[in-house]
């Protein structure tokens, strides 16, 4: 294995992202991978995170429209895309993300129902055929999710959404993740040592795999 | 007349288009209209005018890909057109806009070269069969009106471009323009009175027209 991969960990809030991130850090540290980029979206550029902070709190009392958020999640896919992602992998490093375009397909596209032309138009325009190597999917129930988001503290523009607009962007994800052979389902709702023996098998397996 | 419309002034940096606004809204007062928005494009709600200063002087070093660029255009424009423009047609007020969907498609389509699907997958996505019903272009030489904007002081990351981006932005603004009857060309490298005049004209038909 010498040229990088692109590795993404997606899910709901409070499904378990960033313990998981760690889980996946070491598993590809153990087999080893030392060179390790991590980004997040939306963000992960100086513009790309002055977009985050748009999308997620908004600006005053203005109403963010869907087209605008899905537009804005675009923005800052393309910027970080072509100005960190892609020019690590050719370096040979490893990118582990947390989240990238399968959020706006089961947020936007899922959640707001943004029609399906200007979702595929967006992906195949921005994105050509650059597609994560892996992706963990952190399958959760909303309400469990955002129990644990709550806890953490005050919610942002996108986690204060109803319970519904979640369950049509789980059911997305789901739909999703059975549809594409490098997406991996992980049952986040599990106690949290299962749901880390369960990434580690998953690593341990795609590892293998590739070798 | 008891409908708001859209009227758009268009062209190239130092085209004269204040000048051309305050002929424009001189006409409409002189025809009883009194209630008129005023809008610039990227711009003209709090999120858009953010975006209007993220597109125009980025973010440190951090390269501005043409699509976020464009994606950016989109946002602005989404934001404007859903909370501002059609709330005041609705209303019964007059909007004259500084730019609107024909900058992008002349300046990004044409200047930047973005393919022509992700162009109308946008705006007939974004705007639907919203249209400005009537469109003013100031057509220049690019040389000419970049010597008016130079003369104005400091050129933003747009203004900085080439001429040869201008000359392909002004070809795909004159294209466009031959084919939308809703677009009127005013030749804007005459003498300033000549050019005033010919609004004034272009403004005179039209609104004798829609008597």
């Amino acid at each position: 294995m010498t040229k990088g991969k692109f590795i993404v960990i997606e899910g709901l809030e409070g499904a378990g992202k960033t313990t998981a991130r760690d889980t996946v850090v070491k598993a590809l540290r153990d087999s080893g991978i030392q060179n390790i980029v991590f980004t997040r979206e939306p963000g992960g550029t100086p513009l790309a995170e002055k977009l985050r902070e748009l999308v997620k709190q908004g600006v005053g009392d203005e109403v963010l429209t869907d087209k605008a958020e899905l537009l804005m999640m675009y923005t800052s896919r393309v910027q970080l895309v072509e100005n960190v992602i892609k020019p690590a992998l050719s370096r040979g490093d490893w990118v582990v993300g947390d989240r990238h375009d399968l959020s706006s397909q089961a947020y936007q596209g899922g959640g707001r129902g943004i029609d399906n032309q200007l979702m595929t138009t967006l992906r195949d325009t921005v994105l050509g055929d650059f597609h994560p190597d892996l992706t963990l999917y952190l399958d959760i129930p909303p309400e469990a999710g955002l129990k644990r988001a709550r806890a953490r503290g005050e919610l942002d523009r996108i986690e204060k959404e109803s319970l519904a607009f979640f369950e049509r962007t789980r059911q997305r994800y789901v739909e999703l993740a059975q549809a594409d052979p490098t997406i991996v389902t992980i049952d986040a709702s599990q106690p949290l040592e299962k749901v880390t023996a369960s990434i580690q098998t998953a690593m341990h397996h795609w590892l293998e795999s590739r070798k």
